[in-house]
């Protein structure tokens, strides 16, 4: 029995040995000829992107080719895949040293994961019960790099100190954990969500959060010196946040209903950021000597506003209802960057490199309490009868459901995604906790050389002062 | 007497203090305060985006959710949106040491504007008379972006000399000054300018030059270590200008007529931009020696073709009318940078960091002219009497004007741009005199350090030269 | 006649001038200049951008603004538009001092290219013959964006060796190579390819390494210093990835039928990328030592899978087939940067800077090839009859062929493709051996100073180490 002990002590904490060279290429190719054969079996084109399109428009006396999905749906997954890929991507390089894995390993885990969404997401949403496969389309895509982006926000909490395999367990799980409780929340539940405040954010935050404390490195400030920004990094970082700041509205807008909600939609998100930028620059500039402004709030707290309209932005919340919800989200998301991620670090165990906790759960729950209240207390004095109907789908089974009703369970969906996140978290926290990784050592995080091939700067062997030390040697010599 | 002139030599002399710690979270909590109030009380969805939608379509017999204005302009809006946070934002990153400066103060002002935007040009043009509330769609952000680019182009100008709450001032006047010569403009007068080249950029343009006149800074070059670019900050840069370039298509028709309209306005913005490119490299390289090419004027100067098409993009002014004025204001705007704004700066006391002389001033005069002369020419030949009708409004109270009278009117539109850019620039420029404002003394201009907590460069500390010195130092030793 | 040898031997060897000044202007200025004339001559609105729409409209019977091609493809071309200047261009600033270069010739070239493509293009596809008029609207300037990537993937081969009057000519002749190529490909042999895997990729490929061939230099190890990237230049660069990655369904897509034909091409193109990335992660990985990844690998093969859905993204070829062809890509991609490019240096005397024998020509031969297989095997089971019909645009004269001859003819288009792009390119490659054309000398290739005034780096005169010199100094003395 202490044998044994000694031994899992032994298996635990084995030194690091950040070696990938058979896990990273084992992991990639066995999931990647997964993903073919299971697409092979279940994953064809739905109506409206198959070759039988221009019978089926007959069928459905549809008068114009622009009535295509497409058209309504296609600008917006641009905008939504520019927000996962570069948005999340560049956000993620603000490190001095870490800008490779940041925008790198986004790029590995968002490719495997939109695939992965597809199916997963399919088999709840889109399975054709004539057939038994999933018809896919324009808004599978975009559900899939939503899918995507609760999994790009965990790895938030973790950059810099997990390996390339890790990552893409990660996402192995984290993607069906999602799809699972989407379809709870969405279909079960029937809550409203179209940017996701529950769905993606909390879920995500939870989930990274979660992890990064069963992954908890005491040790971590060994690797200190590498755990900031540089300034050309910053700069990078900045084209992060902007692609996200700008393509929010787009994101929250872009499965939600054709016509007015998306319409309404857009406008509220574009509000609600607009709000958060002026409070995270208040309370950034309050906090600091002199008020000097620090790029880490910019560059994260002025996007809370677009999490926190997550699920209200395609109800009438009204333009200044979301002013003012970007408003405290600006204000509470600085302050945690303040706050709590030291008091989290220091009392919790929990280290969040880019402070997901900050940007995506607190503004995540926020966004869900605002959604419910709004939902509550909605009717059909501003919603018009059709509207109310429209907006909250209350159609078939649900027809009976009133606002009222419908708030409450609108709180019910964030706790599943609190639940999911928090336990699922735990579960593959603890899986990759296993040593077979490939995870950096602690005084190694943070470091691109782990994990990447990293040239020699031109720019730090300066011409000009390789001559001064020449001459330096001159003088010695003579 | 003489004492109060001393006292008042002694109030406006006193030693800069760039401390903006109660100064810009007092003004942005209170502005964004006020912005919530006035919201409240004014602001409402149209009918477009409201949810009483679908009743509405009924009424109208809209046949199809794809009519809703939001899928006309989304596409373009979201353009917009990434040439004013992106395009302008890392257009302004040039200078070595203030690209946190450049994007970061371009976003607060921004975000600030088009809040403040959405207020003033909705009392003039979008209140609806029956309830006295203004009714917000996409074309009202559109046209809020539009606003806000009015006062990025005077920030051009005051780039790195100026503090942040004073860009907030500049911006709390300059959308008001913007909406009301807007209104004189395009509904007093009736003129076109789809684009803005009177409306935004001429008018922008001397707002920000005439209030860096009053602002001039005699002992600047004590700062003149900083006002250079880097190698990384040249290509931050580019990324702006790129974005700015691809996307003034999209900006010259977002807001124009549906159909051949927009389809025209984006040809005609496409290939002016495509001529300033060539002559903008042609001039550069014959200025310099061994014909070198100068990053200033192609980070600029490409994009004079967009400015100045943003009157006449949408009137028929030929493929090779385009080409003809892109090819005119890429000469003239990389001569301005040349000749023109070293000129202005000694003899004139206008000190203009991103030379918006060059960029938006002379091409924005140039395309009103270039505008009133189109106008003036066009003919139902060309156009079909319909197209004619449609391009100009010649509508309702306007029925009987014609082409010719619609010339002046558009040099009378010049007029009015011009006089509110100088007038308010005037005004303006004396209130951000007032020493209240935190800006930094003259050699503390173009450096992050004021306003910024700026981290420590990795790239700074050479690893390699450090053991270089050190085994000097044993040589010496030795 | 030995006499003769030598002074030609003279002609060809003597020594480089990269001095531009007269040349470059001279080429720009003519060639803008006679671009206006040809525009002037040819060039006029079509149907649908002229305000003679709201006739034609009427006529045609089209029931609303929303029908105009704008709206269909619109958000396509600004896509495609990002990809030129932003991917294309970002993409080649990897080099750590090339990076102006990179950004600023492929802007340079693409404007001027455009321009004439629009005529090239014109010519042979958009001529009225009524009025013996080119008619543009928004397909023609997508096309003209397609046309100058064939032209911009050539400089890919060449990029840092050449001067930007080598690259105007380049383009001079690659516009109208291109547009006779297309011409035979899509119009006499009526071959499929909406994303140009042969049109675009093979040919731009094959013309881009004739010509390096051609101008191969023995002594460009003399270079070798700057031949390689640096740490942030690596970032930049993946801003062109990226935006090109995430782009790509638009390029495919975006001349393809209207409702499932764009629809399709979207999906198929986004499932192909995604499944390139793992595969080129894991051979990345599994090449270098410890499993380090090569940023050249990720900046470039994960693209390659875009690349070889060309042809076939509009067919039917199922999702999983897309998966399968992206996955093939990434490996042989990753292979040939790994393997292909060292030895085609070293044996065949082909120096290709970013490696476009990898991305481009070996994916764009194996696209063909996919798209002639999937042509030779559709039917009417799949497609349905009027799918069949639509897909392959099997209409008028082309009525009665077959799925199998039309295999054959795609398989024709593609020695067409190769057949211009050799051609060509030696032809081009001669004219831009002769030496009046600016180029480098071996040992100042890959080096901005060459062309642009670079800026002195802030960064790279460090204050502390000055101090430590200047302390030295004073030891010295002691």
């Amino acid at each position: 029995m202490g044998n044994c002990a000694a031994c899992c002590r032994g298996f635990w904490c084995r030194a690091k040995n950040p070696d990938v060279r058979i896990s990273l290429p084992v992991v990639c190719f066995v999931w990647q000829i997964a993903m073919i054969i299971l697409f092979g079996v279940f994953v064809r084109y739905d109506e409206e992107s198959d070759a039988h399109w221009s019978e089926h428009k007959r069928e459905k006396n549809i008068t114009s080719d622009i009535e295509n999905e497409f058209y309504y749906r296609y600008p917006s997954f641009q905008d939504v895949h520019v927000m996962i890929f570069v948005g999340f991507g560049f956000l993620m390089t603000f490190l001095k040293r870490y800008s490779f894995g940041g925008v790198g390993f986004n790029f590995l885990i968002a490719a495997f994961g939109l695939q992965w969404a597809l199916l997963m997401q399919g088999w709840f949403h889109a399975l054709d019960p004539a057939d038994g496969q999933i018809k896919i389309g324009i808004e599978n895509i975009i559900n899939a790099d939503f899918c995507v982006a609760g999994c790009l926000i965990a790895y938030g909490a973790l950059l810099g100190k997990v390996s390339p395999v890790q990552l893409m367990v990660l996402t192995l799980f984290g993607i069906p954990l999602f799809a699972v409780e989407e379809y709870i929340i969405l279909h079960v539940l029937h809550v409203r969500d179209a940017g996701g405040s529950m769905v993606i954010h909390t879920f995500g935050a939870y989930y990274g959060l979660t992890i990064s404390w069963i992954l908890y490195r005491p040790k971590l400030d060994q690797s200190k010196r590498l755990n900031g920004s540089g300034y050309h990094s910053d700069v990078f970082a900045m084209i992060g946040t902007l692609f996200l700041w700008m393509f929010w509205p787009s994101f929250n807008s872009a499965i939600s209903d054709h016509g007015d909600g998306q319409h309404r939609a857009a406008i509220n998100t574009y509000l609600a950021l607009a709000s958060s930028v002026l409070t995270t620059f208040a309370i950034s500039s309050l906090s600091a000597k002199r008020g000097k402004l620090d790029m880490v709030h910019i560059q994260n707290a002025t996007l809370a506003g677009g999490v926190a309209m997550g699920t209200a932005a395609e109800f009438m919340i009204t333009p200044y209802g979301s002013l003012i919800v970007g408003f405290c989200c600006g204000i509470i998301s600085t302050f945690g960057y303040l706050v709590i991620t030291p008091f989290m670090e220091k009392y919790m165990k929990i280290q969040d490199t880019c402070g997901v906790h900050n940007l995506h759960a607190m503004p995540g729950v926020l966004g869900a309490v605002v959604g419910a209240i709004t939902a509550a207390t909605a009717s059909e004095s501003v919603y018009g009868h059709e509207g109310l109907v429209n907006t909250f789908d209350f159609k078939g089974k649900y027809a009976e459901r009133t606002p009222a009703t419908q708030g409450g369970f609108q709180a019910a969906g964030l706790c599943v995604a609190l639940a999911f996140g928090i336990v699922g978290g735990a579960i593959v926290g603890f899986i990759l906790r296993l040593p077979v990784w490939g995870d950096p050592s602690d005084d190694n995080c943070f470091d691109d050389e782990v994990y990447w091939e990293v040239p020699e700067d031109e720019e730090s062997i300066p011409p000009i002062l390789e001559y001064n030390i020449f001459t330096l040697h001159l003088h010695l010599v003579i």
